[in-house]
């Protein structure tokens, strides 16, 4: 201790914020989730989208909306090999105990580069329908939206596709999807208005692609863009679990690690 | 460099093995997805637990099925404040920008002891039956596997609960609907058994708890034991989302960091 | 499998790039590192601030450099109870046999809030000097980046504290070494000299933090600002594995989680 | 709200546990970590692996301990691509913005297959060393040591390199400065016997590898086993950020995945 005979004493009190919650609670023999009685209403009747649009829109989901929300999450589980799935499965192959850290760790790449472009769609698409005048006239505002993000040389969220051209075929399956239950509204119009205009500006191939969709249902559905990527991440947690499955017969983890090891290896030895 | 005209070559060649999966694949205009056409066959057709199953199981639920996977996974979605939650909003406060970073950290402590016994009661029930001689007695297995448990001072998976006591209304709600669906089978009868007898021999209250309910179902469903803690965790990562939903309007973490910080300093000035 | 008769044939040959690194490699009887012999000339003489050092910045540390870089990592090792040590031992008490996980959750929170101020300063500081006239005028600079903030509406990176008023005596004494060991250069004084003017245009107390005096001596030391924040991850990990070896003898996790529980739990039960 | 008049009421009282640390704790002009005045005696006198220790082991190191512990965790720092550097460059092409994230994905695969064999070396040492009678019978204990687990079919930790056979350098290096600095004791000298005794007992090249002797260096310098593993997560949070620093300007993730890709959908293909 070098306490040196200091003067210290308490720290000046603090006016405490009550902690609060609305999810849920529970006492003995009762469990309140999400505003409903879980084993008498929501055990054996929600699926677990519509457990998650309870949760996330704070009422049940009608039959229309169900069969949207749903559309878009198994859209999201499996893309096949990707950074984030063969993550989970190099970081199982080092702590197969605990496989809560393999899923969690093929999340953490979920961000700006993966799935962000779904929040970016939504952010762009709520934000310029939020103070525009009505009836909205999403044709001009395509050009609005595709002039300023050239102007401010930012790529647009939702478009375009590494694989897939000239058409995403999830993004057609989406809308229409969105369209047969009566949700395709003004976002939906906005984002495919504005994969219009950037495909006859940019001369290339600007699909709308599946997260360009995903934003723009989801904000139809009155989701709000900060909580969009959450979509994403609980889709890919379904998809990384069956990965994980499948690497418990076929595990690919060590494989790709020695042949990047030896690659690496043999480029340093070769110098 | 420090190499030292020391003799170095090539690393000897290694066979590779061939990097395989049956997930999913794509092509310019086709997407396939656990043997399925993804637009034409999944999007707006399965739900969100349907496609888990799917992907776990390798082949679509029936309606029974279907119904009860998603019984067990809105169970598992929410339970209140817990390490996990409180977790994930400790980090959202820290790294707003990362939404997927602090559903990961909140995953990360869904290890052997809250989700673990979820996983453990599966292992015993399925570990147990997988050599018991038929027909079934399930009884006489049940008490096998509490003398068992006893003798190597090992808890039961599966039993009791801090507060839902004599009877933990999920676990029987559960059961109910696995009865219902007809997929009440002996895993289930195995862990009801094992209830009755570890009630009688602790003379504790030990009601059958929603985990191994879940444990018990799940392994009648076919779902093996080593997986079965990553339907805790697709399922925790539906509740984490609308955690740091909530917390986008109702901040809990840097109250909670005040509060730890102040009584953990105080305790520190006052020695 | 949902074929159908569609052609489809392999992929598109893509021309592979070479994977390298610089970093090690190994053979039976010669392991590298950062282009020293390891088991010779690494083990037993550097110390691991030197070998961070080594690694960030491709050459051996002087002395100078040594005991400045080992000055910042120290202090950014504990900070008391944080977001961030309290997320590690939440975590730490659901999954104790994934300590790696504890410790991985707790680096999580280290975004944009709490530890990016030491990137944030280090990245104004470095891009402000890149362009610079010499000899520099960092008086002046510092008016222009004050109100270039100001008009922009950005906080200033690495000014003010909650506690630590009107002075951070961490950031006095960081700079003080620095000053020590010849290290104290145009970062440094531009840093400063922004702190000067800051505090007169605000008319707050807003002290140069340490996170300041850091990402001004990194940048003296020719960091690069995008890993900044690396620094913060390191020396933070080692503070939370010594508040998880602390938890062992002393949980803390449980008893917030709760009474977190309790008052959530009490303020829904009182609606 | 689904309440139904069920009298539901406030919790129990529980009688709260105080929360306490004595890491550290601050006031406006104070800091103390570790019992030490951080900006008077820590800030520029210690180093880092010293402040590590000192947090680990609630004392600051002698010189000779401080060499030691600086060997090992030099040691621990790179290993060239493994799958946590791999898992880190990985995450970081999808969250570049959040570099936290991606160490922390990297430091989750450090798990009971990778570095858990210091930890189990330690275990197994520390336990057979504490009821052992005086004085030890080194060479006895490690007949028992290798006779029991061969008993329990469990591979002795610490020992084997896949790579480094006959020797591997780092752990000879690493005892030799053990010894010079009069910290090679019993569980050092325990060690070194158990790789005698199994290398004639499985007549395969069983080296003493780097984390059998670090296993046996921390348990001589006193540091309980539950933590050792904390040690190689701390040394390779080091090495994984240089790993994102070479990434920057070098990037693997993508044309790691792009091969990933290519090779499992060609298989997929050609079924």
């Amino acid at each position: 201790m070098t306490n040196d005979g200091d003067e210290v004493s308490v720290q000046p009190a603090r006016t405490m914020k009550p902690l609060t919650s609305k999810l849920g609670w529970s006492t003995p023999d009762r469990i309140e989730v999400y505003g409903h009685d879980l084993p008498r209403d929501i055990i054996g009747t929600i699926d677990l989208a519509g457990m998650a649009y309870l949760g996330i829109q704070g009422r049940m989901p009608t039959a229309s909306e169900q069969r949207v929300f749903n559309a878009i999450m198994v859209t999201l589980v499996e893309h096949g090999q990707t950074p984030s799935t063969i993550t989970a499965r190099l970081t199982y192959a080092g702590a197969p105990e605990a496989l809560q850290a393999a899923v969690a760790a093929g999340l953490l790449g979920l961000g700006t580069v993966f799935v962000g472009s779904m929040e970016g769609a939504a952010r762009i698409l709520q934000q310029k329908l939020a103070d525009a005048p009505r009836p909205f006239d999403t044709d001009r505002m395509a050009e609005e939206l595709v002039a300023d993000l050239k102007a401010k040389r930012q790529i647009i969220p939702g478009l375009g596709h590494q694989k897939h051209k000239p058409v995403d075929p999830r993004a057609v399956r989406l809308l229409e999807v969105a369209e047969e239950e009566g949700l395709y509204g003004p976002h939906c119009q906005l984002m495919s208005a504005v994969a219009v205009v950037a495909q006859r500006e940019s001369k290339k191939s600007l699909p709308l692609n599946a997260t360009g969709a995903i934003g723009a249902i989801a904000s139809d559905m009155g989701i709000r863009w900060e909580i969009v990527r959450g979509l994403g991440v609980i889709a890919r947690s379904v998809g990384i679990v069956v990965h994980l499955l499948e690497d418990m017969e076929t595990p690919l983890g060590i494989e790709i690690w020695n042949r990047v090891d030896d690659e690496v290896t043999n480029s340093q030895l070769q110098r």
